[in-house]
Formats: structure tokens, sequence, C-alpha cells
């Protein structure tokens, strides 16, 4: 089998054979099939798409490219979430251990941030001592102990997807289909979860910006997953405006804990409800979501998800101690306030602008070698519908030394107006 | 300018400013965008193409990247000849010392043969002693001197063309017309000819199969020759039989020197006189076409054109003995005929099949590095309209040690019918 013949064979927009797709992963994986060759294949591949069948093939060789998670006769069912990413999604941080209080046992591997979103890791990581680096075996511990663990991505798990998705940076195929349900449906398959739920945020600070897409990947996703014989479903959420009042990484931390002890924005708390109810329902916990949703309510108020972020941090070596003091996070050198100059209705938070000024502020990362400061941020932040008098508060931007820098643009983020705006959509559609 | 967004941009349909396309080409000639940018750009291209003022860009700066020949001041106007390549495709062994008979001054640079069609050098090196490694001082010394030279390409002009055609061979992204284009324009347009003139081959053994995908590429040929201040021209010529009688290296200059002797194949004469006329008349030697084919005719057959190449041989340290004794070429190990059971008319002599035989009896290469039988080819092969008798000869087969491993397949490349065939159209169509 010629490489360039299945590039061309692509190209002309026919359908690989399942033999074609793994001989070509497999040549990609051990570097007989050059990135050049990768490469032009990516291109005719977002070109001419994939039937659903060659997409499954090619999540299932990317998965086998390295090691595989194993959970057999585990005493709970594993189930794991995934977002797309988004400005202030701090989810996984509740939807973990309230999926353990549930009953479910949940492998959580996430990644860093990059552009305007930030990482689920990069936010663990602001409590002194927490270890994302674990083993295999010791990622299996904590979730045996704890019910969940949150760990970096091995180079050992769907090594063909860190070095596709790596090539496809470069190399404007990012936005396929095919090839973005391949990349996360390979890491999430190789964690070994049985149940796999998918956030995929819509709109102008999402990957996904209009609905159709956001369907059109979600379909792919669940289409996938269950074609490779697991449990999956997916809600597409509103990405027009930030998820809660924080952004950032300590400050979404905090914003999380709050949250694990009943408390945090309603749109926070009500999708940690509705993604861990899916989960649970599709785990096998309850029955159906209407009562999932009543005892997920009950297990977030009566800190049980509280405690088992707890343990869980414990067991990866972090300090607990920030659960009940926030000021032992790391904390900003500067601190400004941006205010209204006239009352009125928040009529518009850009997210992505939003995202920006967290970067502006040191939050984020632009290159992947880039240094995060983990108090940089935004918190306070006001929220779509919410009503401001002359002189409140905004946001507060955390940074190193000068907040000031970013001010401006925090400002023209927020949209006042005398009129209030129609209600906010979290969620789009559910899929499942 | 980061790369990927040149990608993007390309990938998304939109057109790319002059500046872009030469900083592409600059970075990946100096190395830093590497080839698996590039070939996701080549693949962008194939399917967005390119514009008319993109393809003379993008020529521009592939040509640019290396030395460029000039002749500036030269005592007669230049031009050269290039063919997209075809089954006993010898027309550039004639078509060089004739234009340089009736006054033109033509700077060639011809390529070796890869797969079924042959390359212009190999036949050459059938002369024993004929150095095709020519600096380009030598070059412009031969061309003063006798009116014309036939060297091999040297790494130093178009070297991004080098790279990107070997590239686009191993990527799936050889057929497009906007990457077609610059690759022939830029290495001829280095050349330094003020006249460069196609012959577009089209048909089942060309690589272009279809009269409109022939047409398309020769007018983005004359378009961006046009563009670049030279003059240009396009004939397409059919190329589903093969010309002339012979297929392979000696054979083919035989057959060549023949037709500088005033006899030769009737195909190959008429191809050699239209296209010189062309040349000619665009390079301003003749007035018009019909004047053209009447002066060219007399050179042909007074002997002027033979001299030129005779002249140009011997320049280039070839022994002219071959000219007259065809004994002196590398003979044959075998020879096998080829012949009719039955009698009847020619109806079809499939160029390709004959590609392959040729390949099969080691007179082509399938490999760069793979080495050429020069005595190995076909001649004495019949033409579509010929009568055979039974028993009559339809080809000759010539091979080092073994012809009979091709008989079959030589046998199947000829149908015989009881019905005459329609007339050849030779000449597709003439754009100029």
């Amino acid at each position: 089998m010629v490489p360039q013949w299945l590039i061309e064979k692509k190209r002309d927009g026919n359908v690989l054979s399942d033999d074609e797709i793994r001989t070509f992963i497999a040549g990609y994986t051990d570097g007989s099939i050059p990135d050049y060759q990768m490469s032009a294949m990516a291109m005719a591949i977002f070109f001419q798409g994939m039937t659903p069948q060659e997409i499954a093939v090619l999540t299932d060789a990317m998965m086998r490219s390295g090691d595989l998670v194993t959970f057999e006769n585990w005493p709970r069912p594993t189930a794991d979430k995934h977002s797309t990413g988004g400005i202030g999604d701090k989810l996984s941080l509740m939807i973990a251990p309230l999926a353990a209080a549930a009953g479910l046992a949940v492998p959580m591997i996430s990644g860093r941030g990059l552009g305007i979103t930030g990482g689920t890791l990069d936010k663990l990581e602001t409590i002194p001592g927490y270890d994302t680096r674990l083993s295999i075996d010791e990622f299996k511990r904590v979730i045996d102990k704890t019910g969940c663990s949150i760990i970096g991505q091995t180079g050992s798990l769907a090594p063909a997807d860190k070095k596709l998705y790596a090539l496809r940076d470069v190399t404007g195929t990012v936005p396929s289909i095919p090839l973005i349900t391949a990349s996360i449906m390979s890491k999430k398959l190789a964690e070994g979860a049985d149940t796999l739920i998918f956030d995929v945020k819509c709109g102008r600070a999402a990957f996904m910006k209009t609905e159709s897409d956001a369907v059109a990947l979600a379909g792919s996703l669940i289409n996938v997953g269950r074609a490779l014989g697991r449990k999956t479903g997916a809600i597409i959420t509103n990405m027009d405006q930030p998820l809660g009042r924080t952004v950032g990484n300590a400050v979404e931390v905090i914003e999380a804990i709050d949250t694990l002890k009943g408390a945090g924005p309603v749109d926070t708390r009500l999708l940690t409800i509705e993604l861990t109810a899916l989960m649970t329902v599709l785990g096998g916990i309850y029955p159906a979501m209407d009562i999932a949703r009543e005892r997920l309510t009950e297990l977030l108020d009566n800190g049980a998800a509280l405690n088992c972020f707890k343990q869980m941090v414990e067991e990866q070596r972090g300090d607990c101690a920030v659960i009940d003091d926030y000021q032992k996070f790391a904390q900003p050198g500067a601190t400004l306030e941006i205010k209204a100059d006239a009352a009125g209705f928040v009529q518009d938070v850009d997210a992505e602008a939003i995202g920006r000024v967290v970067l502006q502020l040191g939050g984020g990362r632009q290159k992947t070698d880039d240094v995060i400061d983990p108090a940089a941020g935004v918190d306070s932040l006001v929220q779509q519908g919410d009503v401001v008098e002359p002189g409140g508060i905004l946001m507060r931007l955390h940074a190193k030394s000068d907040a000031l820098v970013a001010a401006a643009s925090a400002r023209a983020a927020i949209l006042i107006n005398e009129t209030p705006p129609p209600e906010r959509q979290l969620i789009i559609r559910k899929m499942y």
C-alpha cells in the first residue's frame, strides 16, 4: 500500500477501507509515513470528509497507537466528561467529584490551556502541591480510593493523536469534524471509561461557532463512541458568554469549590448538575434524569461532592487547606476594579473578549511554552441580566503587577443597556 | 506572516496576495517552511485552485528561487518548446536544430523519463559521448556557436520547483493545473527564452486525458508566460497513439535523424514542422505560419537542420558518426518481431500499452534510480490506418537478452480490423 495512493483515494472523494486507514495510522505512528504525507491526507480529509465508519476506524486506530487503560471487573461503573472548551469553563472540577459521590468511577485525563480557553490542569495546579503527573497505576489507585482522579495526558496514551494534533495545528487542518472527533475520542476511549458525555460548546468564544457545526460534531462524537461500544451523550451549551463569574486559574478553582459547597453562580451549578445527571443516568446509577438531578443537588448541598474533591486533592498531594482558606492560593500582585459609569442592565458579556483580557493579564498561554500566572484572571464578573448601579463593579482584574493594561478591553467587553436583555439560553440542545 | 494562516486562507478559498505567495515560496526554498506545511498548502491549492495572477506570482517566485539564464543583447531571438510528455515523442530532437537552422537561438533544458514516458536526455545520451551536463556558460557557448543546445536540469535553476516536484509526487498533489503550470513555467522561464511554445499532449497515454483538461493547462501556461513578458503559444496534440514508428531511446534518435534527413514518419515530420513554425513566427523569424511551414520544409529537406543537429552533437562531445551509421548506437542483445495473424487495417495502437512494453523491455524507468538500457525499445511499429498482411510485422522488440517477456502485451496493444479506421486527428487544437 503506497501512502500517496491512499491520499489520492481520499482526495478524489472515495471511502478508505478499514485496512487502509489502520495501515496509514500505523505508518504515521512508527514514522514510516512522514509528516508531509499525513498533512496532505489531513487536508484531503478536511475537503472530502469521512463516513461514520471511516471516522470510527480512524479513532480506533489512533486509540490503539498506544497504551489502553482498562477497568475490567471494576466495582463501579466508569464514566468521563469532555468539554470542547470555553471561557470560564471549570465544570470538570465539580463534575468529577460529584459523579464520584454519586457512585461512578471517573478517570479524567485533561489538557492545558492554549489560546483564550483555559485548561483544567492549569487550574488544578494552582492548588499548592497538586500533582497532575501520576502514573496510570497511581491514577487507578486514586480512582479506586476516592472515586475520581484528574491528571494530565501521558505520552503513552494515543501517541498518534499527540503527533497529529501538533501537525494539524500548523497545517491548517484543525477544523475538520472527522479529525476533531478522532482526536477527542482516541484519547477519551484510551482512558477506558464505559460512559462518555460531551459538553459541546457553541458560540462566539467556542471552537464551534454555529449550532449546526456543534450538532455535527456532537453527532459524530456520539456515533463513534457507540460504534466502539461506549455509552455516549452530548449537551450543546452556549459559549457566547463566560460560564460563571470567574475566568482564570485560581479564581476558577475558588468558584468551583464554592459550587461544591452548595453555592456558586446559578449557571455553573445548573450545568454541573445537568452534565453529571447525564453521566449518572447513562452510567446506570440513576434510572432517569429527573431523579438524577434531585440526587445530585443533594450531593452538592450536603458536602458529599466536596468531600470527594478534598480526598482527590489529598491523594494527589495537594494542600487541602485552600478549600477552607482561599488566601492560601497564590495572591495577585495587583488588582483593579472595573466599574460601571451608569446604571442599567448587563446586556452582553463578550466571552471571547474576556478570554483575551485574561491572556493579557498573564492567566493564559499563547504558545505552549508560555508560563501561566496562577493568580491572574477575572472575578466578580457580572453576567447577562445583572442590574448595575453607577460605580458598581463589573469585574475585578488580577495580575502580577499591572492590571491597568487590560482595563480598556475589559470595560469594552461589557455592554450595558437601559432595557433588560432576553433570557440567557444556557443549554442549546440535548443529544442522548 | 505565520505559514498556517496562509494555508488556512487558501483552504478557505481566498486569494493569496503577491507578497504572501513570495514569502511562502521563499520560506519553503530556505527550509524555514517545512515539507509538511508545503504539502498541506499544495493540497489546499489542489482543491481551491488559484487565480491567473496567483499562478503568475507563484511561477515567478519559484523561478526566482535560483539562478536565471539571460540572453541580453543576444544576436538571435531566443525560443524554446516544451512538451507535457508522450509515447514516442522525440520532437525536441528535431525542433531544436530546425529552429536553429531557421535563425532562432534555442536554449533547451530537458528532463529524464519516469514511468511510461521517455526523456529527451535519456535519448540523447544514447549517442556515445554526448554530454548533457554542461555548465550554463558552456550551454550558452554551444547555443552561440550552433544555434541550439539540449542539456539536463541544473540544480541551480528553480530549486523551489525541484523540491516541490518531488514532494507533490508523494503527497497526491500532482494533478493541479496551478501547480503543474508553475512547475513547468518556473523552469522554462529561468532558461531565459523570449518565446515559449507548448506541445500539450492529450489522450489516454498523456497526463491530460481530456481535451478540456488539456485546454485548461495550455491556457494557464499561455497566461503565465504572457503575464511574465514572454511570447507564448500552444498546440494540443493527440496522445492516444504513439508518435512515429519507434518508442525507446536509441530507436527514437534514429527516427529523429531520419526525419532531419528529410524522411521519417508523416506524423513526426508534420508535428516537427508545425511546432517549429509556431516558434519561428512568434519569435519573429517568419511573418506567418504558411510561410514558416514552407521555409522549414526546405530546411529539413536540404540538410540545414541536420547540420545544426550535427554541430550541436559535436559541440557536446557526442560521436557524430552515429548520424551516418546507426550500427554505432548500442545494439540490442535480443530482437523479436511481432507479426499479424490475419490481414486487415490497423484500427488502434494503444500508446499507453506500448509505453509499458518499452518499460518491460528495459527502455524506461519506474524509479528515479533505475538504469535504462539504451538499445531497448520498439521500432517498425505500425500506425493507425496501416494495412497489414498475415505474417506482416506489427513491431520489433529490442531488449538486452529476452524480448519474449513483452511479446503478449505488445501483440495486445495492436487492434486489427477488417474495415479502415477513421482518420487520425493529430492536432486537436491550436492556441495562439
